[in-house]
């Protein structure tokens, strides 16, 4: 359970198949699962080799997930103008996985972004806008699979991904025993 | 430059960087430089390290092109009721590599489906229409990076991605020198 504790924060999101790193939560698989873009409550996510991984049992949230845009990294921040370091998803999960001792294969699965809002418009035009999503909303993902969950509270600061004006912080995450909390 | 010998055919299509195989065209990163899904003419192909792979130089096709759909691979034939082995575009990238004696993760990038249709309705919603490619469109693609292009000429005759009634076939692949063609 992810609680988005002050709002308008997005989280990247990523599963990993606990035996097997080869697999992992796939947005173009879970699309044609589903037949359309986004997540919806009760979708399933699935992995590259088109097995469930995920659900989203629950979302308090309005339900602005998206898939398609790619993790934050060093380069997008270069393109910001940063000329130092600046945290980044990109490597918020390669330290989360070593820190745990997982060996990953070294590319970046692309992220579920939880809260993330980017209407897609009819001529196909993605834009990144402030999130709806507000102080306590949270989702449930249900693991279908023995996974490896990656969660990166995102660091963007100079874009609309996190709202405007207001400054990245951490979300509440809570692992709740599905045997005893159905 | 490819050409659809016989229309119809839908080309999957990756490019990894030569000296690297950890970098490859990747459909969310091209996204974010293009500001929408799809792919056009003049349009730059970018890798997941946001550096451009290809550009798409040449199109006498209707356009179609779709980055969203994965390739089709032993478990969609599955679902589609195969019992036996059905040739596949994922398996057709490792083979080709595996022939060409390159060293690639074990991991099957993201296509780019030439010629493929997949509109996306206002709901988000996608489906696979028969393509509008005729016999001779082709494109071309400038390669901008030292790069490795793996074409696998989609074997699916269980959906309308390559046409209906019609069996998958080869297409034409010539490589150009664009220093005395430009």
């Amino acid at each position: 359970m992810i609680t988005n504790t002050s709002g308008e924060q997005v989280v990247d999101a990523w599963a990993l198949a606990a035996s097997d790193s080869r697999r992992f939560t796939s947005a173009p698989h879970t699309w044609m699962s589903t037949g359309r873009l986004g997540l919806r409550l009760g979708d399933d996510l699935l992995d590259n080799t088109r097995r469930p991984m995920l659900r989203l049992v629950e979302d308090t949230s309005p339900g602005d997930h998206d898939l398609l845009i790619p993790s934050c990294d060093l380069a997008r921040y270069r393109q910001l103008g940063v000329e130092g370091y600046h945290d980044n998803c990109r490597d918020n999960y390669f330290e989360a996985l070593a820190a745990a001792a997982i060996d990953a294969l070294p590319f970046l699965p692309q992220p579920i972004n939880l809260f993330m809002r980017v209407p897609i418009g009819r001529d196909g035009s993605l834009s990144i806008h402030p999130p709806r999503a507000a102080p306590g909303d949270r989702v449930r993902l249900r693991a279908l699979d023995d996974v490896v969950v990656v969660l990166s509270a995102c660091p963007q600061d100079l874009a609309p991904t996190n709202g405007i004006g207001r400054a990245p912080t951490g979300v509440d995450v809570a692992v709740v025993d599905t045997e005893s909390r159905p």
